[in-house]
């Protein structure tokens, strides 16, 4: 099978080799970091592979290869006067729903597109890459257009974990059932774990959020701002995400089979789709599907491809609840961002160490935590202007949030502020919980 | 046509006949009232009428007279030692939702069931009527059956309000477009109103919710509960709703073509449907089908029949924002429960005289008002033990919170703290919107 | 429940009764027949139950008496100079599908229409009856008037047999299941029947068809026509039905669980609707609901209520198959045309006599019988000129033909050439099989 | 772009090659020879191009290759002592719909399998098409086996139009709509053509099928047998195709905006799939789709991606019908069965010279002419016996029978009594129509 190389690198691993002093790296290298880093995802497919969209969902490999790349030559490139497209016919094609940018592409036919094939989109890759290089070189980018780049690399790093989500269930989907990568480390063994430890917090005012990018210097999607004050009442918080073990009780205990623990909606999904256990689990309730392939389930490991409906009723049925995002935030805000990121190159939750009391663990990386929180814009939100505020915005409704990164996520991509977001009943992505309770 | 009588008599006015005094009404008065008040209700509707079901979110206005009888029956005359119901192959058919309970009829299918006939099912109410009637005259009801009787009357009220809302959309969907009653009055012409008003208010802590009943006397539903603190930031409120002029503005404006507008998901609903103004108005966008027929639209009466994503779209429009729940409930605790309830019988919004300058109007009565708050549980939220807490709990997840009662609402029904909650692309509620901003 | 009357009185015997001597009925005789033939069928039914639509495929019996209403006096009535509609704004709900003519109401809608109710429709029908009654006194309607009153009289007998079908669909739809009617009389026992007797047939040229009305005096549809030659090979028909016992046997013999027996369409079907016996069997399969409500099945009725697909395996499992609609017509032609139609009241099949050996049974009356022949056009098909055009032709495709009139087809209807068709799919009519083999 | 190879040459002229004396080719030089072209047919795609699935009812062209050698392996290989298959895995993949066999990959599904790669396919190809050889060489394969041989090489060589018409449309599904090939000739100019002259023909029996293989010697399908006496009624047949140019004239009348010209069925069809002209066609009317890619309409030639309903439309508008297939037989049954076949390079419909008066001309190749004959068994049918009796006989419902072959059939794989079926809405097949009429 055709690959596209052995690379395995990591954007943040290319980074820390290109800036081994304490300078920090570039605008240039942070893009050829991230750009590098898509490649080696892709590194493992073939062509065949990258073409693969196993549900409306999902995007193939090849697309986001090029969507990513449209979105610089869009938004950075396109800002260059007299600028003209490489492919004016790929337009719509990459486009994914920027309205006010022209048509799209149907989503759900993403997988139809033969043509142009990877080896084209891999050049086009390259083109953009070499004017975009070429632009900083010669400092033609003017401050929107770096700040543009710069989001186009955050857009990227999102889309570098939907590329694992997405080629998981697309080759899950396949009865052949092949593992994206045969060489994937399983994590070593750890002594069992003890119960989760609840810690708790007495009711107080927090700061959430990130103050407002560009105006603010650090970077942080429009949907993190702005920082404002909320009063987070008294509650306590497990100080792991719920593990497969713990996932099993409920099971075992008849978790799928008592409407009274579900959400409404959430029960007649579950009866639509004949749901008895997480996404990738096999029947006997032992093995579960990963990047890796089919493998034992880790008892001890963070239970994951949970949608929201099933997160919910696993925390109703354990006498708690899942956390809303600023309980999240307020216990994740000291904390380094530090965990099991896509980096790591396991791609798959993992158990961890165990950690003085009181200090809440894996709150970064292994799982994104689903919260109770419905996705919807801070107070005195504003979407960015132009095309970009059509990032964000325009989903602020029937999702939930999540928080945290998870293993396919690039390292130094998540920060405490950080919210993710999907439909409740979304399970491909790396998704689990972490219990919280009334105090 | 058969008709059920001419009583257009409401609860709350037969509440005040049955207590001129000081005194207040007691349980059995008040049952009596409403109950008494659903007959009135559909007094105008034939026994053809009263089985439309014009689509899977409405029910027939028979199942809405059968489905509150059997509330009573199962929840509060089931208590009752040895209690045999009245009708056992009825159970299915007129349980909604309690899968606590046992099986249901299928939601989309409740307009097949011609049989029970209605006559049938006047006299059912009116044997668990004699019934109810007995046990409060006996004593033979304990305390949680006379909690369950009260919860069975707040139940009572919110069904009288949809079945106005479904049988205006029933007889709408006809295509002769008959009139629910050809005699409600037109309110009076006002002067035309000036623009609304912006009313400041500086970020404060705001106590929201109401005391969890029944531990605490007074009525709430579960999800008013725990009343507890809330950070309401720096913001402002419109003193009134959102005028058909101001939303005919906003139409005329283009409101319906720019998708940038628009949600995602509301986008793609208005695509779906075709969209392209209020649910009721005619194409020339000069009249709309009320409860009394076509009639000229009013400019200056609170738009009304808006999904969630139309109100959205039309507070972006406007460079403002739908308010949080807790806005709304911070500015409307300390007003008077006063509004154009369904008691007042026009049964549609009407423009209201103007008031003091920096007084909210409208906040009661006219229309309920969508909030850019999805409806979740409070902190510390517990719902109700038994069958009674699947009433609101499990709907916490995908619907937006409605705010205020309207033109369809039993006067005494809504509070201050009252959550409303429907999905964001319902349209057939009497639904409008006020303008919020920040500060 | 309120009732129509308790006429129970056929077009046939009212015709027999109108004309004891042997002068034929008139045209006003046989529509005054027919007309109280419709109303004596909807006499059991509440305005209720009248307005049921079950399925988009089924019409409530209001409808139909609406209908074929309409159709005279669209068809008849508009015919005659200055002609004014009695209600305008019926035209469109009540044409069915005749383009020629103006819109029409949705079909899957005709169950919201409570409005006109049922005794406006009632009293719609006898203005119209006593207009025409009145242009056929007066002589007023010209020939094609009169043919056309004639094709209405057709069309209104086959909607009184959809009107049974539709009805038994709608009361067995509601959980209560209760019957059409407490007082049909069941069949007597027979003596045990007999296998079914071969009858053979060497290959022979066969008139099929009638010669076209008007042109020939006798009523035939357009699609019967014209008369023509067919070679009919060799073959062997079974002397009566498959019986409900015969049924029973391919059923325990895995019937519904062998792909192999099935159409691959028909499979689909059966997966989809998790069929696994006739519509209105009871999971046991010893009871069948039936208009007179739930019976126990009589092992020697013939077995109704099959789609085409289930008659087809039934078939395939016998080792036989459905005969073409030539060999069907060639074995009838010199019958007498009688049998258990709906004037003998039993309103369900029942089993037959022995008769002489080589005869025929059963051919007329009891159930339609399904063919292997696909529903098309005769060569030389000419439909009626105008709308009435559109009656037959336009549904030659994807349909198959069933022959011979069953227990629900008012007397008189039904002729050797007659030609009933419905989608493969379809199991609510009364339709069963008689087996065919080659010689 | 990886391409195949070149290889465009067909399978009977590589027969020709192969057998240059008169000897007829042996089953070992037809295996080659079929199979070589397959290859040549895929040789212009990509593995990304073979992978494509732009609706259910069509497959990738990898899956083409695939499960034409899984069906050899299946049922020849299969039937070796011992055999175990090279891929167990894959037999559900490839499998299309043999229930006698075992399960089956979803139809819809097809296009999410990026492994087995394109290039696995192939090398399977080669192992079977090796142990075919094998078998062929030490004659292992028994009667039947050599039988099911040439079954699927008839089996493959429909595949092998399946191929194309699958690959012109995934490829047309694409916005940048590619060709397939670039170097496709275009036909020369002809003189403009006469009207069509009409053919008649008396009354008169025919001898319509072939003998039942392989108890006779020739090959036909099952489906085409028993040879058997039909009496075709006396009428007229068009002596070619209905033109673009005619077609136009269809369109410009308002063909596809008249009710009256279309069955009931189809005209809903129209407007669910908003069909205003053939499949390929522009919206000026002027220019089409063809697999070398998009070129100016050729008046003169058939017209071609019409569904049935349009064949029907059309001829009903023309005041004429479709043939019975067996009008076409007779007529077809005298004829050689020359034409423009794949073989002729085209791949698409050409005008044809004229020819002597009276002789029907382009009744083989160029477009399959649908019929007005719904696709049933003959009488006397018989299914092939075991698994190869799922071949034909279980379409038989809801489809109409197409005749003569295409621009896409293989030359050499039809013959006058060779049946073609697709559903009445199939529109992606080279169908097109030829006029017949009563006399």
């Amino acid at each position: 099978m055709a690959k596209l190389g052995d690379m395995q690198i990591s954007s943040a691993a290319l980074l820390k080799a290109s800036s081994a002093a304490t300078t920090p790296p570039t605008l240039a290298e942070r893009y050829r970091a991230v750009r590098q880093a898509s490649l080696a995802l892709a590194a493992p497919l073939s062509a065949e592979d990258a073409m693969v969209q196993s549900m409306a969902d999902a995007s193939p490999a090849k697309w986001h290869l090029a969507h990513t790349t449209w979105f610089f030559e869009q938004f950075v490139l396109g800002r260059l006067p007299g600028y003209r497209p490489l492919q004016p016919h790929w337009q719509v094609l990459f486009n994914s729903y920027y309205q006010s940018v022209g048509p799209a592409h149907a989503r759900a036919q993403r997988g139809l597109l033969s043509r142009p094939a990877l080896a084209q989109v891999l050049a086009y890759r390259a083109q953009v890459d070499e004017r975009i290089g070429q632009g900083l070189r010669v400092g033609s980018l003017d401050e929107e257009g770096q700040r543009l780049l710069l989001l186009g690399l955050q857009h990227e790093q999102q889309h570098q974990e939907l590329l694992l989500t997405d080629i998981k269930h697309a080759l899950w989907s396949n009865p052949l059932q092949p593992a994206y990568r045969d060489d994937l480390p399983t994590p070593p063994a750890l002594p069992a774990r003890a119960d989760a430890v609840w810690i708790e917090s007495a009711e107080r005012i927090v700061e959430i959020g990130a103050p407002a990018w560009p105006a603010h210097a650090r970077f942080a999607y429009d949907n993190e701002s702005p920082r404002h004050r909320v009063l987070v009442p008294a509650h306590a918080l497990a100080d792991r995400p719920v593990s497969n073990a713990e996932y099993r009780a409920f099971i075992d205990d008849g978790g799928y089979r008592d409407p009274l623990l579900w959400m409404s909606d959430g029960w007649a999904q579950l009866q639509a789709g004949q749901w008895c256990r997480p996404l990738y689990w096999d029947p006997a309730l032992e093995r579960e599907y990963t990047l890796g392939g089919w493998r034992a389930l880790d008892p001890d490991a963070p239970v994951c491809h949970l949608s929201w409906f099933e997160a919910d009723a696993c925390a109703r049925w354990a006498g708690a609840r899942l956390p809303s995002e600023f309980e999240w935030e307020a216990a994740a805000a000291a904390r380094p961002v530090a965990g099991n990121f896509a980096d790591a190159g396991l791609l798959h939750p993992a158990a961890a160490a165990a950690t003085a009391p009181g200090v809440p663990r894996q709150l970064f990386g292994d799982v994104w935590e689903w919260t109770g929180s419905a996705y919807t814009g801070y107070p005195g939100f504003r979407p960015l202007p132009g095309s970009a505020g059509e990032y964000n915005g325009k989903f602020m409704c029937g999702q939930f949030v999540l928080r945290g990164g998870s293993c396919a996520t690039p390292a130094g991509h998540v920060r405490p502020s950080y919210r993710n977001f999907f439909p409740p009943s979304a399970r491909w992505q790396f998704a689990g919980l972490r219990l919280a309770r009334d105090l």
